[in-house]
């Protein structure tokens, strides 16, 4: 392999940028050269790409969002669209991808290896935290940063005026942020996708035992495939009468900000790992770069792709305790 | 004077806590005993208030929020609850209060001295900087600074994606949250209470500019007292067809986080203020207690409520020139 | 088991009191009495404890620093000390204790057992991540966050001078912070405890080449256990003649500040795994409790006092090729 | 005037970056053409310089350091090198420059005004805080941000460990760094080279005073013109038998990181006010920029260089009071 391109893809991701970094200087030290490609897919459909140096991603291992854009595409979905991306890439001789996104991006790449042969890398790159393979995402860590300091922030005016507050951050399928969140910012309840049975009666019932406890302020965290904040506000201020209740919806800053140094490492890591794969694999080459347990690991996309990771175990259980809510304890 | 009270009423503020911690500490330097009255008016209604030792303010300069909390007192209002106020105070020999909060909360001070002679020291406690008498006001640093810190995380989003963000931000009847942080974080667009006329049809107008001139990326940034997010990202998506945009509404995160040193200093500073006014006035005192230019300033509350206080001249042409919206500047 | 106590002991580390909250609320939901030990053996000896109700905790799990506080306690290493504490112990009935702390803590601790048979559940908090049957220890991702939070300022002034600057971390046998701040920070070289082969000389000409490569600042992360700022920043000048070097000693501030998300989830997940450990082994306790790949981990205090983990593996590989110091690279 | 160009000087200072971006756009909206000029005062003389267009400076407001660099330059202070200063800038066309920078940068510059006619527009680049004319000067907000949060980590584990804490701070001659810091960190000692008559020995007798009162940690604020931590460090050991006191020099972390809000929007102000003097006084343009009670102010070079700004009154008063320091408070 001489020539390999990078590209972000999918939803961007705090992280994304070390590991574009990672990419490009593990590229050159192994001898390729490496193109950047603008906006994902659609980026690579267009032909908008260029070779990148070392001293184009000085700089930025701490910068939030990706220098090379991200978008969705299409186009790519389609096998029309595909046979026009490696196409591009057999013009410009490219003949291995890193793709750096989440389970959707991870899906076109593959089918982009299996028709025409482009061996992919795979970084995981979303702040959702729910691919296989590695013990979190690039973005992920970040992402729960952001949240826990803004729930630290809302607990201040939570605790000054005696108030519940609802507070809902991205998640539509998967629960991981809501619950790290809840967890680390010592909620009081978590309402979570995954979890139906943790549902809003019970998250009511748990606040009203908070406030028979003692409690005067209650924060609750919503991810946002598991309701909407007013709508679960609603039904706090209607089950605890005389609550003052209010809401914070976090939304896409938490797709911002410099990475945290967790996710500069992981995303250094896989970024240099994903270089060593295409280099070791060639054609072969369609797999995920992951870290689990502090050691990088190497998985093919099959593997991944569709794989539900199931929410750590023991952490529900864990916040209800953590948080004093259980019979016996006074808040 | 012998006996004060200190409590923090109305929407809390980062630094309340700071200027308790000024108020008890400089009290007792001055020989005075100072009692922490909980929940604002509503707790000196009550009677809810206890003797503060130094180590009792011990370790709370930097913590967000108010440890004597707030609260809104419709009681307060009438006669009848200034009366009884008047009652507490007298029970417990207290004769004067600091009173840490905005235009509501001097305006009810301002009524308990004239009708009952409690000496009143008033600090300049509101996120929103609409007080006269100070440069600015305890906590709106930590709020422009909690502001324009999501609003770094969203540009970064913003450029990964080529989308137009509508940030909203506190502010009912009062942009200097807004235009601060439009400033600070670069913002295109800023739509203020104070200025019809720097509408919603130009804001898209420039925009419309911005596009043209080459930016892809862009930050509008309302005060809730101009337009609700929402409304506002319809209509910039009606004038700017194509364009993705998107929402986000910060709401009270900006009330709470460890206070800015600026506003531990101010706070500080005009708490210990308050001690020497009430020492130094004895009943006369009905001040309120600032900083311009570095300097502590003593103004008679009749001069601070209800007394506007203009935005800063010229910063909303600042404000265009910097975004690089004037014509011939190419983005 | 009836009765547990908690201390924290050693060095202390950011998200010490998140365990200490996890402790006493698990404690409490499984019926048993919590008590906390302040200043760790020392205090233990000197039977200053008392019984933690749930609201002790309340508002801590943002807290830097330990409520405990912590102390070295040179009598604890004699077996009469262990005898006074194991008295202390049987005093109040306390069964079981938590102790949070590094290598030394627990070797205590296990005496303690092995002596008095006081079952013990250890959490590894410590910054230096030195302890085997846990990912990561307690304090470390904070550690680390602010280090390279500092070198992310230092980078802006060493950008605009054209300096390089040797950053001194803790580490005095372990160069884990200095390895991932390095990694992190987008650093040029490192110097490790763990390998005197990646010495000064060799981080000279690293540093010689980056130069040439065209970069005009540079940073040197440098664990305390291998070498001191100062001289390391003289080698330095001596070899690179006309390098402006400067040098920057973090010290004790890697110790405090508000946890990290990760430092909070792992100090809730640990505090409350020591509980069941207690609970579910009774007097055969004395193990540690870790994290390892998300999952809660169990390991007898045997298998970890005295463990040394290796470095992660490639990561100094990864450093050296992502800072773009391969021939060939551009800088 | 058609031409002007931007430099900034002397040690670099968060918000540098927004004060170029602010001259760049308003010069641009003005009608003018700018030029960047590399590395202050040694580019301007070698002739490194460039137009910038709008984007050239497109998301720098937020940006720690400055992308123009900065240098010391011996050639600039002889008549010579101001000569040649003076040609290059009449080879370019440039009639006006605008100076980000400290004193030293503008008695260069007026220099270069009275010697060849330049006009000069000096902002107030540095962190010191020492120049007349304006509140404060740009970075030296965010450099107490820097230090006091380093503070109230450093608080954090002095406190878990009962220790005195020696934190030094940069200020050669000017104690203002140090002040704000101890006010806002609410340290119990600041030594300030303004101030010899608060003296070690004085803070030695505090520290005693404050032990005595119950207070088991303190901080202890040096500026490093009024000595060195070590030596205080020993001084305090030697008066305090007993205590545990460590040191802390934050050193040059404090020039560097993401500017806060008010060194963004003071950057931003006196940017745009530097363009409007110039193109308004035109080649009798010799001025400072500075903001005095939220209003932009000109002031003629002549009344700001040698100017000394006096300590604000009374804050070494409120530091000793608020600290609790005074017979009769408690710790």
């Amino acid at each position: 392999m001489k020539r390999i391109g990078v590209l972000t893809s999918g939803g961007d991701a705090p992280g994304m940028n070390a590991n574009i970094r990672a990419v490009v200087r593990a590229g050159l030290a192994a001898g390729l050269e490496v193109f950047g490609i603008e906006r994902g897919y659609s980026g690579l459909l267009a032909g908008v790409l260029r070779p990148f140096a070392s001293h184009d991603v000085s700089g930025i291992v701490n910068r939030g969002g990706t220098i090379l854009r991200s978008a969705r595409c299409a186009e790519f979905h389609s096998a029309e669209g595909r046979a026009r991306a490696a196409q591009v890439c057999a013009l410009h001789g490219i003949e291995g991808l890193v793709t750096c996104g989440g389970d959707g991006t991870f899906t076109g790449a593959r089918l982009l290896w299996r028709e025409h042969g482009i061996a992919i890398a795979g970084t995981p790159g979303t702040i959702d935290n729910d691919l296989a393979g590695t013990d979190h995402t690039i973005g992920f860590d970040t992402a729960v940063a952001t949240a826990v300091e803004a729930c630290d922030k809302i607990r201040d005016t939570a605790d000054s005026h005696d108030r519940i507050f609802v507070v809902e951050v991205m998640g539509r399928r998967r629960g991981d942020i809501a619950l790290h969140t809840a967890l680390a910012a010592g909620a009081e309840v978590v309402l979570l996708p995954e979890c139906p049975a943790f549902d809003l009666a019970a998250g009511v019932a748990r606040l009203r035992l908070a406030k028979e406890a003692g409690k005067t302020s209650m924060l609750v965290i919503v991810a946002e495939g598991a309701g909407q904040a007013g709508s679960v506000a609603q039904a706090i201020a209607a089950g605890l009468p005389g609550a003052s209740v209010r809401v914070s919806v976090l939304g896409h800053m938490l797709r911002g900000g410099t990475p945290t140094a967790n996710d500069r490492l992981l995303a250094t890591i896989t970024g240099a790992e994903a270089v060593r794969a295409l280099t070791e694999l060639g054609r072969d080459c369609c797999h995920h770069l992951g870290v689990v347990a502090n050691q990088p690991v190497r998985t093919p996309l099959d593997a991944v792709i569709g794989a539900t990771k199931p929410l750590e175990p023991g952490l529900l259980e864990t916040l209800e305790v953590t948080a004093g809510l259980r019979p016996g304890q006074d808040g």
